[in-house]
């Protein structure tokens, strides 16, 4: 028997496009002679649906498309797709996550998740039921243990504490499957394909069966699908590896040897490809722009924005703008045009100098007797920030923002400002891991895309004179290596401090940073996911109210001291 | 038996405050003959603490503070308080949600909660592990049903589906109690007073035990809580009624007879209360502003939100600002100024043509040979928000929001202009129902605080000459049926047709406006939650990638159809 694996790239909601799409790669499997052929975790729907779930008329609409794609795939050929279900009793959630096999025009079988993530960005105890027994289904004579995603995960859990009671993949060793099939949509962050190999390893070496596993890719909203669908042989030995971050078909032949395969990621290379794909699209699946429009500061973070943006939607699609201040350095312009020019882009110069003194002289009475601050530093970011919004709401371009995650962080952004965007392609990359993309770029390209004085200069958000980020921040490698014990690892100062040796209150002070600029951040737009744990919908912190933490004096621990990077 | 129920306002995360403010009101109802004091669900750490409970340092602390009030309370003195409590076990979610019974210095006993809700704004299976076997708790001879929020609603759904297969009230009454005790953090919305005298009405015929029910009070974030603790025979009569949105200690001797009460509420009154205290408490407790800031345009909406923060606040700590251009009317600014006087709040005028001159020369290269349009009204808008912000920068006022929910459903709002604000108190009001308030706000005063001319005048946005709201939207009545079909009761095109007569193609218009603006909404201010369902935390749509709907044809349906008000 021959099974495709078709890792496609559905939109969330897009029930006509995404049958188009799952029946166009049905048929390219079929010709090619598949007998079997499968499709991620609520493909048909695309994930994640959020709250079109509670809609019955979604749901309703959904059935229908199940049907619509038994009824047209090839005669003979068995299609499992993934897609929500009603659960007809009259008790529970209103739905389960199912995979469906579908084959001549009705449904053969189906498998329903038993294990539903509900931390970071999901949510699926908001709409599902849990399979309380899964079962080994039978097609064609191949007894295949189909399963969905968190399905397999309860594996890696064997370290103290698990989350899960149960084991879905041990209820269907033990009945006896010929294969394991996984259906996924399982989000990209930096090391998850090694988590992934790791993990898959450890069930082969449990269970001895082939285990195949298909993934979606693709970009929706925050959230990005790296792919990383595979065929591992009973023994774990990887025998077909997808591409990463693009659509691909895979095929195993239960008949045939295969040789192996392995492949090396890189994690900046990750990042770059992550975030490519995530600029495109958001762009391409909204389908209502015309360009995408960037600020340039001359800094990095809008040079390397730029710059993933002119790789993700081609260089005439994108417009820079540097818009000048009075106190805007002379690389603030120049720096940006030689950018510009290295990709190819389009290029507008627009100062804002009569906006600020408009906005000085409106202020002038009220702010009589203030000495000049935040609030005047603020102005200039949000002129800059209407400018950019007028461009936009003429013109339809998608403003991309440009912070990362450790201003956003700490709160050194403008909200209205500098923040403004329909989505933020750094929100989630650290000031640190910019570097490492900015060169990344050039080391592509095999020259300096990115101007090398953007990457040399001191960080400034040139809001008022020789103003360096050194005044307000620590050095951002400091900085950073406290923002990823904080977020990402969730630890408290006083870990922290014992960890780094960095001043307890200077670590102290980076945490109340966080915590008081969650206000900021409720309001920003939506960000590119690379991380474990992103600004977002997966980090969901009170704004009113706060827990005021004790000093950050340093603990000894008896728990190992992990040294970041 | 002399049991006292502290409906009490606790601050997220504060544990310090919120321990001081359980031992105040402890030694009080002590004072006052209490033998046992009960206080609302996670009380210890307010309602919801969110992801915070993702942090073990947290955690610890909250721990700490529950043996802090153990040694605290007064000798003898039973205390009842909610907070998240370790799970100990090697699997499972890490936490419970708990109701601890405290004496002498020690935890006496503990009821965890069995139902964790996971819908709307409740996200409990992302953080809790459920109980599986509730137990009656004793204490000095009493047998206490005792029990949290949620455990007590699922007899109310009786109506076919359920959420819940369990029935934690049964598995309670079959251990015999003398009495069943409920601590919750039931939040707010208009008609939920209603629900829980019906739900307890139920609950009484069912198990002929008496019924006590304390609330958590008071505003966290987006999400208000009414109290409405109360006393119920165990014939279901009600014989003591806490007061509505502020703190109140009940009282219940098992000894005494007790007369009746009843609590009669109106929705507008209830929508009125509520939205004072969202106000009030979202200043208080972030404890940084100086003064509420409210942009007046002489319109229904920000002069109901000024009068709601001058009623919250008082008049002292409101700024009203106007910023006429060229093409507002005459009223924008007298009708503003009537509103400050009458309000006696401080008033300020900042004309916005240099502002709108200054962007119109900056953007006139790019602009050349196209037709002023939405980019132009849209930098009015923002033109005032960065006016409000730099205020608000500059003297730490905190900017309200004034937009209501009809306009943001559609997205007849500017982001980063009139959407600008710490909060946003109309957010989740019809505009129909701001107008119920102003009307509501003139009776309460006794006068026309609100200028009769606001109330009359045609809406507008005057964002262009003789603009008026209906230019672009159906009159607000026919809008807002609409969207309280759509949005609070999920019901799609057809059926609201069927229900309304109104033109299919209009209907379905305004469903697809609803859903493309879901960016907009992305990056708007928390909101004041009022209905069962608000845009923000509870309401989880997507951005990227749409439903394409199906023709809105109305449908017959044998369903009953609803007539909305």
């Amino acid at each position: 028997m021959k099974i495709a694996l078709a890792q496609i790239n559905p939109t969330v909601g897009d029930l006509n496009g995404n049958v188009d799409r799952i029946l166009r790669y049905a048929r390219r499997a079929h010709r090619q002679g598949a007998d079997l052929v499968v499709f991620p975790e609520l493909s048909v729907t695309g994930y994640p649906p959020q709250d079109l779930l509670e809609h019955p008329a979604f749901v309703e609409a959904v059935q229908e498309a199940l049907d619509r794609i038994a009824a047209a795939v090839p005669q003979d050929l068995g299609v499992i797709v993934g897609a929500p279900v009603p659960n007809d009793d009259t008790v529970g959630n209103r739905l389960y996550n199912a995979a469906l096999l579908l084959e001549n025009g009705r449904r053969h079988a189906e498998a329903r998740k038993s294990l539903l993530p509900t931390y970071d960005v999901f949510d699926e105890h908001r709409y599902f039921e849990a399979n309380e027994a899964p079962s080994v289904i039978e097609w064609c004579g191949l007894r295949i243990g189909l399963h969905i995603c968190e399905d397999m995960w309860n594996a890696h859990q064997q370290a103290q504490p698990r989350t899960y009671e149960r084991d879905p993949l041990g209820e269907l060793a033990a009945q006896d499957p010929d294969v394991f099939i996984n259906i996924s949509a399982s989000p990209f962050s930096i090391g998850k394909h090694d988590d992934r190999n790791a993990l898959i390893e450890q069930i082969c070496a449990d269970h001895r069966r082939p285990f195949l596993l298909c993934n979606q890719v693709g970009a929706n909203t925050e959230i990005i699908f790296d792919g990383d669908s595979r065929i591992h042989h009973a023994d774990g030995t990887q025998t077909a590896c997808a591409a990463s971050f693009e659509e691909d078909l895979l095929f195993w032949d239960t008949d045939e040897a295969a040789s192996t395969c392995t492949v090396r990621r890189d994690d900046t290379a990750d990042l770059h490809d992550a975030l490519v794909l995530g600029i495109r699209d958001y762009y391409e699946k909204t389908d209502i722009f015309t360009k995408a429009l960037v600020g340039l500061s001359g800094g990095i973070d809008s040079a390397v924005t730029c710059a993933l943006a002119a790789e993700a939607l081609g260089p005439e699609r994108v417009l820079g703008v540097t818009m000048p201040s009075e106190i805007s350095s002379e690389g603030s312009v120049s720096d940006s045009e030689a950018l510009a020019d290295n990709l190819g882009i389009e290029f507008a110069k627009i100062p804002i100098k009569p906006a600020i003194d408009a906005f000085g002289d409106m202020l002038a009475p009220a702010f009589e007797g203030t000495e000049p601050g935040v609030a005047e530093e603020n102005l200039q970011s949000r002129a800059r920030g209407v400018t950019l919004m007028a461009l936009s709401n003429k013109f339809g371009h998608l403003l991309l923002s440009t912070g990362n995650k450790s201003e956003l962080a700490v709160g050194y952004v403008t909200l209205y400002g500098d923040t403004n965007g329909g989505v933020a392609v750094l929100s989630d990359v650290l000031k640190t891991r910019v570097y490492e993309l900015a060169r990344h770029v050039n080391a592509r390209a095999g020259r300096a895309v990115i101007p090398q004085n953007t990457i040399d200069k001191p960080p400034s958000a040139e809001l008022r004179e020789d103003q360096k980020d050194t005044d307000s921040l620590p050095p951002y490698e400091v900085l950073d290596a406290i923002l990823m014990r904080y977020i990402e690892q969730k630890k408290e100062a006083p870990r922290i401090v014992a960890e780094t040796g960095y001043d307890p209150s200077h670590v102290r002070d980076v945490l109340e940073q966080v915590d008081q600029n969650e206000y900021k951040r409720r309001q920003t737009p939506p960000g590119l996911r690379v991380t474990r744990k992103a600004f977002g919908v997966g980090r969901r912190m009170p704004i009113v109210g706060r827990w005021h933490r004790p000093a950050a004096e340093p603990v000894t621990t008896d728990e190992p001291v992990t040294t970041e990077r």
